[in-house]
């Protein structure tokens, strides 16, 4: 009963489940990987989210995503008395719609108990129904027997850390110990939580980021400062479902939100560099020194506490060119903390500029 | 599980269905009348839509309207497989989001039939699973029974009327001469059907547009021009369902959408002098008088087929000032066609400045 | 050699300065007052301006403005040796553009001298190359004869007092004690002094707000937050020249900047009640009532310091309508601080609410 | 006087000329070749022009040009009673603010004629001063001497061709004959005049397209389609001013303005495969092969009269990525009509694709 907007639709007689225009989002590449974008924690009306589905794959494709998972609550199913339990029904309607908008499905569901240990995204999952257990202990168990990636879901979440403080309890270091647990959430809707990144490093977990949506994307991050949800940037080797599971199990993340990146130094310093370049200069005057420097990606990136008579600030715009005049007395290389990238609990990117 | 983000709500216990910043619509009353906007066709995930039902009264709250009918299809309903068919679920979960976003709610449902007929909203229903038959006339008789508004839906529809011409059948002059039918959609989803204006005044109903929502407003309506979805302005009594249901009836009612008023002359008129006011002019000189127009609504109007030396061609930017430079050979009062006032199947209204 | 764009001007034979189309701005007028949006700070090339003077009228007449004085240095002209030093030109350029675009245009200069004492306008002046003198008391003396009204700018510009804080020397009271000094710049560019606000209380001087623009309104204040110049809102008895000129000297002004008011409170409370309404509670439940507060001005109002359990913030929307829901133990009236409205170097207004 | 908002910049002593977020315009070079951006007709207060000749270097710098040319009237200085005629004015003010911007400035000036012969700018000239002569030919011989190009200006102005049709009098064949023509405008402001590709192609001229812009540049393209101002891209070997005076005499341009870029095929093809790549299919169902489209630059191409199966029309989007489902029944290359890639009086670019 539907009637399509885009033209280049209307020749169907199939369904046509994606469309709308998609959105090339401008992040670069690290050397031997491709960077695909993914959001690995949505919810949809077969849990407690307010959206069929097919909507998940229409706004991932429009916003540019190269992976989804859609994880609904195993325990928590409010709709119930309209909609019969079915953990696995969002994962069956999706099939075709990521096929058709190029989208990697990964199957997912979101266990959620009480903190501790709170709530965990089970993720490349094979049958979500069997994940319906009492014993949380059984339920990592079986994921895990399905070759899940365990993610830690906002661990700092107030409705369970009335303070927001991510604390590791005895059941924590227990899945870590028996390698059950892989990844933890440092962004989810619009919260951070520093503490995260100490975490990921000390215990070798992925660094995750996802928008943990219930509602529509688009009117949910309407403020001008979210320019994108929260999203995972997973380095692969290639562009497909075992790729993007082999580069999450070996931590290859960093996390991009509003304007901000997160992750571990390794893969956040050449990110850096792959996004800027430093032009020739191109013009002096008895006291200055005149250059460009290009930032091709969408994330702008805020330099700052650089060396006096360099200056101690510079806004380097996303896919724009800075005009930087430089003080003849300045020494190379400029360097500065990038306040838009952190690599620790209390520490952003250090960074080094010359021409 | 949900976060909310707008600040005010973060104080409740109880589950906030309704969120976000409600857009004042600038629009004036007619005299003795309050303008009520609504939106009479919206589909949910209980028929072929894809948002559970307090999305609608949510995006109903945002866009500024005072009333909404969910109206899911009684013969159409391909999420069966997951959700078993209750043609009462949206109208039972919407109520306490109406309430709390002091919307009103009209109950309603779809007749979903090939052309002869094609579809119709029941609206100001008590039961829509009693119109669940086989025969389409029993279905409109149970309406009836329950004292609906019936409202022809898109009956230009290319999927069942190629030609996107609208064309009245044996059953249709039926419906009428039994006092079955009270209005006509001139505007659906991005469409319209000029044909409408010559039914509505001919058979005395009311011209109805809507949006016929499957996915998410917001999203279908992106353009630049889309400022708002297509909209019954519905001019009442009191602010009320039972004041709202008695205006239907009477037919006192304009359609909105994009920059396009429609319908019958008598609301028209007096609508658009309620929109603007004429200054006295403020400076001459030997050639020129100079003076402005105000335009306190949503709605830009375009004036049409000035006669020389007056302006052959003004616009009255919505909620704007528009100077105008009036050379002094000109006679008043100025005569004008507004292009975006439509009030038959190839007129449109015409007006008269003066001061 | 100029072709215009507005098709309503392309009737004219003759020169048409002003163009574009007027905002609306929408601040309610006070009881007995008209609120007239005054910019008394501007720039042109006849001193150290980028801009031809009806660029200046045009601006106005887009930005919604009533009056505007060009205010070019007469002790500093840096384009002399391409333009011959004429204090009145802009002034005698302005007359017929202000005429078309129902302007008020208000006869001024800068004095410009170093701190003591700064810089200050004369407004309201007859011959600007009168105030061309050495001393700077001689020149104050010719304006006062001319009926000028004084205006100290920016008293707390960085390059003249690096701290960024105002200080009254000894020529500052002696032109307070000679009834020589009429109202101080609180906004100035981009910049507020808050310690004006003292200043204009103790010695009974107008609060002012101007631009000062040197180059193009519309590309200095770009930012999401510039929702408008700075602005001296004036409540005249009518709209004209001299009704300016008394309420100006009669010190009945408010300054508007972003989405901030400042002036005296006997101004500031009963605009603040001007621009909103409270609605009747339209539902409640066991615990909560719901009502809706309309504002129908441009600025949103920042309600900070509830006593619970009322909310302690609620943000009303410009030209929106919020929703509260006000828990049933709440006390009217409920009492706020409304953080955007600035009375005092350290106060903000207080206001109450109530249905 | 005047306060700097761009935080590194306030470290300067000296006087900043340039400021403001530099645009990325993101436009591919041809092979061989760097494509310049240019502006080469634009006005100032030194003739009747709105603004000082600085503002024209940071509108350039922010709009991401890489060369401008001021081309005030010789023949038209309507401010003469305040500023006194000197045509080299705005070339000597503008060289420091032309080096601090990047910028490559063009000396140049405007024969200002009534037609026959009409506008023409001299650029590349060495003093505009010796362009002050009462014969026009002596005008133009004095610019030839000079090294001048010389462009014909808007040939169909309605000012001098009232039905808006361009003209070749005795004096433009003249001119010709001597050499003395060496490009036409296609664009000027906000106009565009079809017959100068013919002219163009048949005396082997160049095409090119300016903004002639008396007034601000961001106020003048304010509607959404301009998302820039006309400008001729010309495909130089270097970037300096000595490249860019050889490619336009050798008439290797293109001119773009809003979604529309215009010129010879021999230039509009390879600029149209530089902007597009075509991915491998990614999914086919019995029906449909699924790929997409890559459009890295910032002009969206509309492909029209496709051959069914295949779409009859696609929207490349700008810096996006278009999702094309081809009926396999459809035959490869696909072939289309680029809408906005104007090649002829009454051509547009064909163009072939394939994966």
């Amino acid at each position: 009963m539907k009637k399509l907007i885009i033209i280049v639709l209307t020749i169907f007689a199939t369904t046509v489940l994606i469309y709308g225009q998609r959105k090339n989002v401008n992040l670069p590449d690290l050397p031997g990987y491709i960077t695909l974008k993914c959001d690995f924690h949505l919810h949809t009306v077969f849990s407690d989210g307010n959206v069929w589905p097919t909507v998940r794959a229409a706004e991932a494709y429009i916003n540019g995503l190269d992976a989804i998972s859609i994880t609904d609550h195993i325990e928590y199913t409010p709709h119930k008395s309209y909609i019969p339990v079915n953990h696995n029904a969002a994962w069956e309607i999706l099939q075709e719609a990521a096929m058709q908008g190029n989208l990697i499905l990964v199957h997912g569901a979101e266990i959620t108990r009480d903190m501790p240990p709170g709530h965990f995204n089970a993720l490349f999952i094979k049958d979500a129904s069997l994940l319906d257990k009492d014993s949380v202990m059984d339920v990592f168990e079986e994921a895990i027997k399905q070759g899940a990636f365990i993610q830690w879901n906002h661990p700092g979440w107030k409705a369970q850390q009335p303070d927001g403080i991510p604390r590791m309890y005895d059941i924590h270091y227990k899945l870590i110990e028996n390698g059950w647990l892989h990844g933890i959430e440092f962004f989810n809707y619009n919260e951070y939580y520093p503490l995260v990144m100490t975490f990921c490093k000390k215990y070798n977990l992925a660094v995750t980021g996802n928008s943990d949506m219930h509602d529509i994307i688009s009117e949910q991050y309407t403020a001008p400062e979210y320019t994108n949800r929260p999203m995972t940037l997973v380095f692969a080797k290639e562009r497909s479902h075992d790729s993007l599971k082999e580069a999450m199990f070996a931590g290859r993340t960093l996390v991009y939100f509003k304007d901000y990146l997160a992750g571990k130094e390794e893969y956040a310093k050449p990110f850096f560099y792959q996004c800027i370049s430093v032009g020739k200069p191109y013009f002096e005057d008895e006291r200055y020194i005149y250059f460009e420097v290009t930032n091709r990606s969408d994330i702008p990136f805020y330099l700052e506490n650089g060396t006096a008579p360099a200056p101690s600030f510079m806004k380097l715009e996303a896919n724009g060119i800075t005009r930087i005049v430089l003080n003849k007395k300045a020494t190379l290389p400029l360097v500065y903390d990038v306040r838009n990238i952190i690599t620790g609990e209390d520490e952003v990117l250090k960074i080094e500029l010359k021409f």
